[in-house]
């Protein structure tokens, strides 16, 4: 029995393709113009009477679209948010009507790197121009304007999805009733810049790399694993290492002394890497990660305070102990310049040991703070 | 004027060979043994008529024999703890006599991957046994004996300096007066397997590399230089990388977006990775950070507790508070392990925000503590 068979889940749930009629009003940040965007999108749930349920759910670095529920009934994994998304669930699709696309940039079926440019009938590679966060909500709320929803009930994302919803409180000041940024930061710290590049750097050493043209030839796997490894590294903590994996060597018992990695937490990691090859794009990671570093709202307002001014969004700020990519004074220093502007903000830090990817895991604690919040949105949204 | 003219540099000092005379009898870790074993040593003031006054300095990976002074008058960098070896200083060689040699498999003088296999002509390369802390340690206790000292005042080291003072202090536990591990761990923690790990991928990786066998063509280069920038980011602090880079970009004032990497941060460490290239070798980084993964004293000793039982020596443990590659955490454990066999210890936890690094850049407290340490060990000594 897979989940599917779980009353809770959303059951079978399909990517729908959205283009956009004027792609030209996309000024993106960089100065380019695309001719042509798509954006892969999935609903969960029903749009109510008065367009009031409606949920925008934002993802990070590696996720797409299928946010919840099968792809058919042989799926055996369901969308990346699934102990999060469906009936009697934290987003319940009983009540909300649950909206996730892929983002602009992105390799699952929104227009991207590794997309075909109408101009010249090849793959974009790295004649893509550098999409920024805001670029990425520009079209988010072009798809939102195509649903014929006016205002959305809530915003929500983690890591990069975080920096999306933080994005729409400022570029679309009454667009979402609330707010919810989790494991996330208004500026993107300059040890996680030196990550991300690298994790770049891995990917462009790879000679099948070749300057982002290998769509006809062989991709740069081995360099996207490195990158991959080393991402999913931040994405734990040393305490969750220590738990998973400890020093247990994989198969033999004593040191073998050698280099083909006996630890389990290198065969894990390993596996992580290569897995990674077989669903995402190497240059897609190089736009995706620089769009990150870019990140920054004080720079963009001048000051976070600025940046938040004129919002009309109420905010529920996440954050977990361990995550020590988006560390909790991260959300902090949101929740601080929210606060000196006057502006509604809950922040709740939870105690996890699963680092950044607490925000993917820890759907108890997060499901009693945000189904609260979203209660009380409602109450407010429909008073109105 | 460079820092050779400071009275309290010890000037000039020369690295010296050791050779030894019975190689075979260094049985390693692997099963395997060598041939031929050079060591490269330097040291710095005098050794007294008792011969009481030794003390033998470890370093951390990429370091080498050469820890204080210059290698002639138109030197511009002095050895890596130069702030901490001299006149007056924390080791003041004005009183003791203080010894640093390069470790087993490293590649600055001492028998490494690089070194000519006396039985091939050729460079080792990966034919080069996998050696262990103990290993290491092992040959730097041939060294002592060859210069015919019965016991060390104390040995010290940080970081992977550290876990050889802690493998001297359980392997020699009569050898050390006093034993000083700074910024270490007695056991390599998952995560520092794991960080190591992604760095040996991005040198094997890289086409250059062939197998360890590239003494004739060209070195991996762009592989290694990846690797010292993962490792140069563990060695700094989130703070530290705030302090130091911010966000500032390295020339512009507006966003290029573009991947040249224009973050101050982003040079930085395209510069430290191919410096790095230019003084250290690719294959050795694989054997050093192999040795350290494969450092467990509880393993070997089947716990902690039981590793320190026969040492008869005293221990100043020093750790930092941002240092997250050897946390805090991991030297209470050390501290914890001694107590219980009422061996005597001090623990210092020194605030920084230099992360790893501060056990080469915080001298100021580390000589506080470690010169009234070792004029206790002095006393101690001497009235025996």
């Amino acid at each position: 029995m897979n989940d599917f068979d779980d009353n809770n889940s959303i059951g079978i749930v399909r990517t729908n393709k959205f283009v956009l009629s004027t792609p030209e009003n996309i000024a993106l940040d960089c100065g380019e113009k695309l001719s042509h965007i798509e954006v892969a999108y999935e609903t969960y749930g029903s749009l109510n009477k008065d367009k009031s349920n409606a949920v925008l759910i934002l993802h990070a670095l590696s996720g797409d679209a299928h946010a919840a529920g099968f792809h058919s009934s042989e799926d055996k994994k369901p969308g990346w948010w699934d102990n999060m998304i469906g009936p009697g669930k934290c987003f319940d699709t009983r009540k909300y009507y649950v909206i996730c696309s892929n983002f602009l940039g992105g390799c699952k079926g929104t227009t991207g790197s590794n997309s075909i440019n109408p101009k010249t009938g090849k793959e974009y590679g790295m004649s893509f121009p550098v999409v920024s966060i805001k670029d990425m909500v520009k079209v988010q709320k072009e798809l939102i304007d195509f649903l014929e929803i006016k205002k959305l009930l809530a915003v929500c994302g983690g890591s990069m999805g975080g920096m999306q919803a933080l994005q729409w409180s400022v570029d679309y000041s009454d667009m979402a009733a609330g707010v919810i940024p989790i494991a996330t930061t208004a500026t993107l710290s300059p040890l996680s810049i030196a990550l991300n590049e690298v994790g770049r750097k891995a990917i462009m050493n790879d000679p099948n790399w070749n300057n982002g043209n290998y769509y006809e030839s062989i991709a740069p796997d081995a360099g996207l694993a490195v990158a991959r490894m080393l991402g999913h590294i931040t994405y734990l903590s040393d305490e969750a290492m220590r738990n998973k994996f400890g020093r247990r060597l994989q198969k033999n018992e004593e040191y073998r002394y050698d280099f083909e990695g006996e630890f389990q937490v290198e065969s894990y990691l390993h596996h992580q890497g290569t897995s990674f090859t077989k669903r995402f794009d190497a240059n897609t990671y190089l736009y995706v990660t620089k769009a990150m570093d870019y990140f920054d709202l004080s720079r963009e307002y001048s000051s976070l305070e600025k940046a938040f001014e004129t919002t009309r969004s109420r905010f529920l700020v996440i954050a977990f102990s361990s995550d020590w990519l988006f560390p909790p004074y991260q959300a902090k220093e949101i929740v601080k310049a929210l606060r000196t502007c006057n502006k509604e903000v809950s922040y709740c830090e939870l105690s996890s040991s699963y680092g950044h990817d607490a925000f993917l895991l820890e759907e108890k604690h997060q499901t009693l703070m945000i189904s609260h919040f979203l209660m009380n949105l409602e109450e407010e949204y429909t008073s109105k």
